[in-house]
C-alpha cells in the first residue's frame, strides 16, 4: 500500500513501545500507508501490536527516519537516548505524560539533542495494551510539542506534522508549564479519583448499592494502571505535590468547618463548606467543552429502554424516523434494574414533536 | 383525568416544596391523573411548577391523605411537624438527603408520629428548580424508606406505594444506615469534586485547554448548588466529617510518599502512591451497574462525527440500517474542536459487519 497522499509524514517511523498509546499511533499510520516498524520489551506485546495492524516488528536492517518512544516515564529518557544513538539520521520524539524531568536527563546526556523534541498527546483511556488501541484516540486531541532549548526546527516540524497526521491540535508549550498543567487537569484528578474509590473497598453492600451516576463519574478513571501512574506521578512529583498539598489545604478548611458544626454545634461553620461547593461551581464552568453547560440550551427528553439487545437501537431508528436531529444521546444504567435510561438532548423546538412520536410508538417517556 | 389503575397512590397529594424532585413527584403523579396540591414558600417557583404541569396551588379547603415534604434538611422537620399537624388525617413523608436528625427532630416535637416516614429517592440532577423537572426523575433508582420505630405499618405502605408508583425501587434502610450510606457514596464525593474543580478557578488557560474527559467526569457534580448542598452536609455533617477525615488520612500517606521522592529523592516513596491508586481500582470494581466493567464484553467502535444537527440521529440512522444491535453508547465532545466521537458498542461479532457498513457509508471509523 502507498502512503495517503495527504499525510506529511514519511516513514519509517518506528515505534519505541507497543502499549496503548504507540499501538494507535501505529495503527493510523499503518492503516494510511505508512511503514510503521515496532519494537517492544514483550514479546506477547509486540505480538499482539502486529496483530492489530500496527505495523512489523523492527529488524536490524531497518533505518527509521522517525522515532516514537511511547513507554512509561521511569524509562522513556533511556529509551530515547538509545534511539538517538541508534539511528543518527532519525528525529526521536517520546509521548510520555511528563515532560520536564526527560529532557532533562536527555540534554544532559547527549551532546547532540538538536534531533529531540519532547511531546505529549492528551489521549488516553483507562484501558490499556496494545488490543485498547484505536486508529483514531487523537482525533481531535491536543497534542503537546514540548521543544527543549536544542531542538531544530525541522524536528519540531516533523513531531508537528505527526500530530496533525494522527488528527490531533499541536500546542507549542515548554516542558515545565506543560508538566505544570497536566499536574493541575490530570494528575492530581487522577490520585483524588482513587481516594474516593478506595474508601468504598470496605463498604457495606447496601451502601453501595445506592450508588448513582455522580459517585461513577467521580470514580471512572480511579479504574487506571497503578504501576503506569506510579511512574507518571512520579516523574512530576514536585508539580503534583504542590497541587495535592493545595487541594488538602482546601479540604483542611472544610473539615475545620465540619468540626463546628459537630463539636461546637455552630452551623456557620457550613460557611465553608457553602464556599468550597461555590469555589467548586466556578472551577467547573471553567473547563473548556459541551458538557460544560452549553448543552442545556438543549431539551432533554428522557426514555426508558429495557435493557435487552436491539432496544437501543430501536429508540434510535424510531427517533430517526421522528425527523427529529438529535444533538447529543447520554445513557444511565441503573444498578440491578433491567432498564437504563436514554436521555436525548434535542432542540427546544423539536421536543413536543419527539414525544409524541415516541410516545406514539410505545416508548415510556417523560411528561 | 381520572387515576391511572395501575397507581396504588391516591390523592389528593400535597407536595410541599416545588424544587427538582418535588415538582418532578408531581409530575408523574399528575399526568397519570393523581390529584397533585403544591405549595412553596416561592410564589414564582410554584408558578413555575403549575406550568410544567405537576399540580395546582394548594387552598385551604383541600385535604390531601398524602404530605410530600420537599425542602432542604434544614427546614425539612419543621415543615413536617407543620403538615402532621395541619392535616390530622395524612400520611407525611419526606425525601431530604439526611434522614437521622430529620426523625429525631420531629419525633421530639409530635406525640403521636405514628403518620411520619422518611424517605429518600436516590435520583437528582446538577440542575435544579421546577424547569429540571421529570416525570421519570425516580425510574429505576433506589428509594430509601427510613421508617422510625413510631412509623405506623400503613404509613411505611403507603410510602412504599409512592416510590413503586414513581417507578423507584424501594430500599428499606433505618436513618443512621442511610446516613452513613450516602455520607460515603454521595456526600464525600460531591465535596472531593468541588474541591477538584476549586482548583481550576486560577488555572491558566493553556493548563485548562489540555482538559479531557477525565477531568470533566470528575468534575461534573461539582456543578451543584452551594446552598442546597451546605444544608444538606450540615444535616449529616458527623457521619460526612468521618468520611472525609478518612480521606484526609489518605491523602496524607500519599502526599509523605511525594515528599520522600521529591525532599530525599526516594522513589520508593512511590509505593505508597501506587497503592492508593490499586485501592482506588478495587473500591471502584465495587461499584454496581454497567459502567464498572460488564460493557467491556462489548467490543467498540469509534467513529467520528461532525458536530452539526443531524449528524449523530445520520451515524445512528446508519448502524440501523447494518443491522447491528447497539448495546451502548457514548458520545465524547472534543473542546474546540467541530467533532465528537461516538464509541458505538456492539456484540464483538458483530464489530466487522458494523465497521465495514459505516465505512461504506463514508464515516471515519477507528481502523
Amino acid at each position: 500500500m502507498s502512503a495517503d497522499a495527504s499525510l506529511s509524514t514519511r516513514g519509517p517511523v518506528l515505534v519505541v513501545g507497543a502499549g496503548l498509546v504507540g499501538t494507535s499511533i501505529g495503527l493510523s499510520l499503518a492503516t494510511r500507508g505508512v511503514e510503521v516498524l515496532l519494537s517492544d520489551s514483550s514479546p506477547t506485546t509486540l505480538a499482539l501490536a502486529r496483530e492489530v495492524g500496527a505495523g512489523r516488528a523492527l529488524t536490524p536492517q531497518d533505518v527509521p527516519t522517525l522515532v516514537v518512544v511511547s513507554a512509561p516515564p521511569d524509562v522513556c529518557a533511556r529509551l530515547v537516548i538509545e534511539q538517538l544513538a541508534a539511528y543518527p539520521g532519525a528525529i526521536v520524539t517520546d509521548v510520555a505524560s511528563v515532560k520536564a524531568s526527560i529532557a532533562r536527563s536527555v540534554l544532559g546526556a547527549v551532546e547532540d539533542a538538536t534531533r529531540y523534541v519532547g511531546s505529549h498527546p492528551m489521549a488516553g483511556s483507562e484501558r490499556s495494551g496494545p488490543t485498547a488501541a484505536r486508529a483514531d484516540l487523537f482525533a481531535g486531541r491536543p497534542w503537546v510539542i514540548a521543544a527543549t532549548e536544542r531542538s531544530a526546527p525541522a524536528a519540531v516540524r516533523a513531531v508537528r506534522h505527526l500530530a496533525v497526521d494522527l488528527g490531533a491540535t499541536p500546542v507549542e508549550m515548554d516542558a515545565t508549564g506543560h508538566d505544570d498543567a497536566v499536574a493541575l487537569v490530570s494528575h492530581m484528578p487522577q490520585i483524588v479519583a482513587s481516594l474516593v474509590a478506595a474508601r468504598l473497598r470496605d463498604a457495606p453492600e447496601a451502601a453501595l448499592a445506592l450508588s448513582g451516576q455522580g459517585l461513577r463519574d467521580v470514580t471512572r478513571i480511579a479504574a487506571s494502571d497503578p504501576q503506569l501512574w506510579a511512574a507518571i506521578l512520579g516523574a512530576n512529583a514536585t508539580h503534583v505535590r504542590a497541587v495535592l498539598a493545595a487541594v488538602r489545604g482546601d479540604l483542611d478548611v472544610v473539615l475545620a468547618g465540619f468540626d463546628r458544626v459537630v463539636d461546637g454545634g455552630d452551623h456557620g461553620g457550613l460557611a465553608k463548606v457553602a464556599q468550597a461547593i461555590e469555589a467548586g461551581n466556578a472551577g467547573v464552568a471553567r473547563i473548556p467543552g459541551k458538557h460544560g453547560g452549553a448543552h442545556r440550551e438543549y431539551a432533554v427528553v428522557a426514555v426508558l429502554v429495557p435493557d435487552a439487545p436491539g432496544e437501543l437501537a430501536r429508540l434510535l431508528a424510531d427517533v430517526g424516523r421522528a425527523g427529529v436531529n438529535l444533538e447529543d444521546l447520554r445513557m444511565e444504567h441503573v444498578a440491578g434494574h433491567p432498564v437504563g435510561l436514554a436521555e436525548l438532548s434535542v432542540l427546544p423546538k423539536a421536543r413536543e414533536q419527539l414525544e409524541s412520536a415516541l410516545d406514539a410508538a410505545g416508548w415510556k417517556v417523560a411528561g
